[in-house]
């Protein structure tokens, strides 16, 4: 078997050379082409260059938001682990997720919703500017919905990236027709995976432009 | 928005009918069926249906293993965060995961080679049958083959589903031509997340046959 000898801190480099090569004529705007190439990498899956959707000046809003220290909300434990929380860390951010909180899921079974749900109602609570990175439950999208248009809740960034079958499509939609500054990834694909590569590549670039 | 009303607990169950139906005539032994299923759950991607190789009697093989207390071993924590442990540890099993060990990292700083190579090498030392879940770490792969050519090393199964464009493609043709019982997913495509749905469509699986 032929391995193509490489040092570790350069096959990331040299994996996303193959995907701006892959990508041929589909090129972006360097912020957003940065977040498209990531969600590849982590993915492998180049349609991600035509199914996220980014709102007008969404990554520099994330950007500034993230050097100001906000917090980053996830809906699963999964997402969480994948987020570079040392990196955040830097800048003054946490990541919280509240979805497996005992006395969330008691809540949730008593009023006969989604824990997802309970999870943004307590995020929402937050005293600090926070990013919403959403990789699995739609109903955590609805209920964002919910509480921008009822609660005036102002998220920094909707990553909205939900994967699936039912409700998926429908709540990223939402999401896409909200004044929420938002990243989609319209359609049925997405995933814990994708919604982490997307906060670590916002963390990146900062980390590139403040030459930490 | 027209969502559809469903209970939380029964989105699952309409999300596989969905993933059934669109499958069409690519009908698998139930037992692989449900495997691929839900891989294809967690990633929304239906080239899984292609590009899963199982090699013969690795799912009732892994299942007797679950079934008798075998450990799981990831190759990062987002795998370990994705793995429904509460499910494994009615049957004995715990998940362990060595890369972000600091003592790690500094052995694989000192030899020159990956932390994922040296937490293989730590793994292997475990003296309980063990399940390896490799989702990112192409270089795992590849020291898991030099273990089990070397060392004797004899896992219960590898999932080999490291997802990228260096090295990655390589290192499952080596396990698929290994004699280790696995279940790969040819060429670029995997994750973490597909590493953990694997794992949990085998937990699953075996909570259904063992009546819990």
């Amino acid at each position: 078997m032929d391995f193509e000898i490489i040092k570790p801190a350069d096959i990331e480099k040299r994996s996303f050379a193959i995907i701006t090569e892959e990508l041929g004529d589909r090129v972006f705007p360097e912020e957003i082409g940065l977040v498209v190439k990531r969600v590849i990498h982590t993915s492998a899956d180049f349609d991600y260059a035509d199914n996220l959707v980014f709102s007008e000046g969404a990554v520099p809003r994330a950007l500034e938001a993230i050097r100001n220290g906000a917090h980053i909300v996830t809906d699963t434990n999964m997402v969480k682990a994948g987020i570079n929380k040392k990196t955040l860390a830097k800048f003054g951010g946490e990541v919280h997720c509240f979805v497996a909180d005992a006395d969330v899921a008691e809540e949730a079974k008593q009023r006969g919703v989604t824990r997802s749900t309970v999870s943004m109602e307590r995020a929402a609570k937050l005293d600090v500017p926070v990013i919403f990175a959403i990789g699995n439950a739609p109903t955590a999208l609805i209920e964002l919905d919910r509480l921008m248009r009822e609660q005036d809740l102002k998220p920094e960034l909707i990553i909205g990236v939900p994967v699936g079958f039912v409700n998926v499509v429908e709540s990223k939609e939402l999401i896409l027709q909200s004044q929420a500054p938002h990243i989609v990834a319209r359609g049925r694909k997405g995933g814990s995976n994708v919604a982490a590569a997307i906060v670590n590549a916002l963390l990146y670039q900062l980390v590139h432009r403040e030459g930490f």
